[in-house]
């Protein structure tokens, strides 16, 4: 008798179940819904205004993403709902929303509707960006020994520069909060009627570390009267597992979703982390490069080193029993897609219409043509900023060595190499420091539709790239901490190794590093290198000043 | 009784006549003739090769073009033979051919039809670019006194390398040659029969000083033997005056092109230089900027003072009683068509044809509406490397401040930004080395075409562009020559002063330097020289890095 598990997956813009045989990993059924409200970047439903920098969701979406998409796949796959023996949650993060007692959140109120704070910040909420800057500053001034393992900085994208601007900016919504939750925490609360945060949100996005705890009160109270009480009196559920058994589906919930009371239901997941068992990656040393419009690079190691740069490093943060690593490039897809629609002339959009081809492919079709070097264009791919290893989001984009023979073509390649260039940093910055990295594997959107990209990045990292095959990525992860929350009793795993063997996607395309472009790699990359120090480690502050220029211009 | 001079400039393509009122300075008469042949750059018309960076014309072309338009200047114009009281001629330097005792061109005998050495090696011709540098290399280890006077270095683009190619590279033909002649010299030849290089060529094409002559044999011994003879066997005739009276026209070429014999008829000039006395630049302080594809900077001094990076000072070089100095930029109209013809998308193309508007047209609208550092985008305009005042055709251009933001009207107003800033270098190298500049001319193409360009030009530069509202330029420069060569006896002038004033274009619109722009476009200006300093000086060897692996590539 074939076993299902269920996986959600909130995306930035919609949410996506599949249901998934728990023997197979053949994918069942699979449904998506997009959210009404969409990301709000301007302005509330009721017509506040928002500051630059903000990206709010409604949470009413996200409650209804959960019955739209899992009543879908049941009815699609017709599997009774007996045959489910598990429900796995993951969401982006740091996505958080601010809950009463009750847990319901306070937006909802007719007193907070008017108030951005009261909503779900998500991941790209760059509000807090300039408190993020202060409390870094003051948790090196405090040599705080946990910030090495978060490349020695405090993200804007993290979660308490985001509690600290909710407390000054709305005071009054600040003591009404009973908790400040990921949005994956609150969806898990809903099906079960616990209340928990996911050690993996907790731990890249609110710094927790395992033994130790949150970062400690005292940078707190350097930074902001009364935040130094916000640990404990804003986050005061337990830190699970992510992924491991958060309680058993609520009675009301399993009506509404037409599932059996009961069935257990996972601890939430980050989008990115969850990836890592949909790809089937295991071992330490392993990277997972999750590539769409920017890049997630998953790394498993059994030992916590320090290293400059990265996003972090957490104890069973990925995988339980590996300390996973986490870094990260802001531009991939969005840095060629900008340069599609702004870049490329009517000539060649014309020549790739008669060939029935879109740009991307007329483009590629050019670049695959030329020579590594030869089109003699460096390109550095900071469109919005670096995420690692600079960790520094004023830095802008730059395109050199253009001559009277340059043609679009030549640029695009470029722009393919310099993103390849910048996840070769990052493996070099953890090969320096003493974390191997050895198997090189990738998902997400360009890895599938973009097998020119992948060759350049098995001839620039000179490692083979596995692409995973399978279009659902982290939905499928979470299936799979689905079927380990039911045990292996209840028709699932006891153990993680045996449930992503089973479940996860399988490799498809392999691409091998060719090596007679090694040499012309190297070369090239050394030169990235130099414009790399040269423009983002203050050599020269150009981009920077450039950037308080254009914001002054502005004004 | 109204005089008319004609003046004919002999451009890169085509060449023009004009018949000019010497007292007035109206055009009575204009015609222009392409050359047949065009720019050689691939192949001879008969089949043979030609090696990269070549660039060669054929002497067939220049000498129709002497009838072509002269006729027609006179049988539009309905001018009276005796009323034309002087010739002059300009054309593109050094742009250079090998003649036979006879004045006849070499490539017209059978022998050396196929031989590309033979024909007229054009301004852009850059195949002696390596023995250039290794002459520059040679001239600095001499420590030679008059290598100041040229910005210290040997261009590619100068006599001397070619010559030193031609004798390397077809010895029977070298034999052969009687005199290695400028374009210009051989067409005054062809009216007149006299023999004499024009001062202004002989000066910044062949570093010819007057009281010193030619460079010495000292050096020319040093780099290849046989090539210290040079000049005692190649270059026998005598340096004159550029546009002091040559000699009287031939009876021959009088009936050929319906003239009255003994026409007096100027020495020949260069038509950047000659362009100084069609804008009416006739003081000291003052810079002529000719835009066009590229800018040539002409300025008067009543000094010699070394200045570093510019092309060359000569006495006499654009006007008699001053010391000439030119400097220039490779690239600025050519840098903007560039970004038009590759970097636009069709969504600009269609809506400047909905309105109908070219893409320049769309493009400056949009750029306009935008305040100086707005875009956040700075560029180098270095598309074909750099004249001055880094004197290095390695390097590229690059454009950098790129985000998501970023749209096509911020990378060409960056562009136009750029190729200003790279004039304030160079106005600024002056007045650090002692040169006063004072007053700001501009004439060519873009001056008419592109007022928003102008208008950035004055805001950078801080100071009035008067733009000359003549679209003739060298032409008539060279009318003013010939209205001097005819004398005040003749009908035309003693003093090129009263002539200039008499005949040069107008001042049409002068653009105001706007004062609450300084501020901001100080500060960019410092990150342009920045980024100049840091890509141009060799801190940063990257542009000339990325050139050899392309060169590499391509073999």
């Amino acid at each position: 008798m074939a076993k299902y598990a269920i996986g959600i997956d909130y995306g930035t813009l919609s949410a996506r179940a599949v249901l998934v045989d728990v023997h197979s990993g053949e994918i069942a059924a699979d449904a998506s819904f997009s959210y009404p409200h969409a990301v709000m970047d301007t302005r509330l439903p009721c017509g506040t205004s928002l500051k630059p920098g903000w990206a709010l969701e409604h949470p009413d979406d996200y409650e209804l993403a959960l019955e739209r998409t899992i009543r879908r796949v049941m009815e699609i796959s017709g599997v009774d709902s007996r045959d489910i023996v598990g429900i796995g949650i993951d969401a982006t993060a740091c996505t958080i929303l601010p809950l009463d007692k009750e847990g319901q959140p306070l937006c909802r109120r007719p007193e907070y509707a008017s108030e951005p704070n009261a909503y779900i910040k998500i991941w790209k909420h760059h509000g807090a960006n300039e408190r993020a800057r202060r409390m870094t500053a003051a948790a090196r001034e405090l040599k705080l020994p946990w910030l090495d393992s978060f490349g020695g900085h405090i993200s804007g994208e993290s979660m308490f520069p985001r509690l600290w601007e909710l407390m000054e900016e709305a005071p009054a919504l600040y003591a009404d909060m009973y908790e400040y939750a990921e949005a994956a925490d609150w969806l898990v609360f809903l099906l079960t009627g616990e209340r928990m945060r996911n050690s993996c949100a907790a731990g890249y996005k609110a710094y927790y570390c395992k033994n130790i705890g949150y970062p400690g009160e005292d940078l707190f109270r350097t930074v902001a009267e009364g935040l130094d009480q916000a640990v404990r009196e804003k986050l005061p559920s337990p830190v699970k597992p992510a992924g491991s058994y958060a309680g058993g589906l609520l009675p009301e919930m399993a009506a509404k979703l037409s599932l059996r009371p009961g069935t257990p239901v996972a601890v939430g997941h980050v989008d990115a982390h969850v990836s890592a068992a949909a790809a089937g990656v295991t071992n330490k040393g392993e990277m997972l490069m999750i590539i769409g419009t920017s890049a997630c690079d998953m790394l498993l190691s059994d030992r916590s080193v320090p290293v400059p740069g990265i996003c972090g490093i957490v104890e069973d943060g990925i995988l339980p029993g590996f300390y996973g690593y986490e870094a990260g490039q802001s531009s991939v897809g969005d840095l060629y897609q900008h340069f599609i629609e702004n870049a490329v002339p009517a000539s060649y959009a014309d020549e790739a219409a008669a060939r029935g081809m879109n740009l991307h492919q007329y483009l590629t079709m050019l670049a695959e043509k030329l020579r590594p070097g030869e089109s003699g264009i460096l390109a550095l791919d900071w469109l919005s900023g670096n995420r690692s290893v600079l960790a520094d989001f004023d830095l802008s984009a730059m395109v050199l060595g253009i001559t009277m023979l340059t043609r679009p073509e030549h640029i695009y390649r470029a722009l393919i190499e310099a993103t390849a260039f910048g996840t070769k940093v990052i493996i070099e910055n953890y090969r320096k420091h003493g974390v191997p990295v050895e198997r090189f594997t990738a998902t997400g959107g360009v890895s599938l539709k973009n097998p020119f990209a992948m060759q350049l990045y098995a001839d620039i990292l000179e490692m083979p790239v596995h692409v995973v095959n399978t279009p659902v990525g982290p939905a499928l992860g979470s299936a799979v901490f689905g079927a380990l929350a039911a045990g292996g009793s209840g028709g699932g795993y006891e153990d993680v190794t045996a449930a992503i063997r089973a479940m996860s996607g399988r490799i498809g395309a392999v691409y091998q590093p060719r090596e007679e472009n090694f040499a012309v790699y190297r070369s090239l990359y050394s030169e990235y290198c130099c414009l790399y120090d040269t423009f983002g480690r203050g050599l020269n502050p150009v981009m920077k000043n450039l950037r308080a220029l254009s914001q002054e211009a502005k004004r």
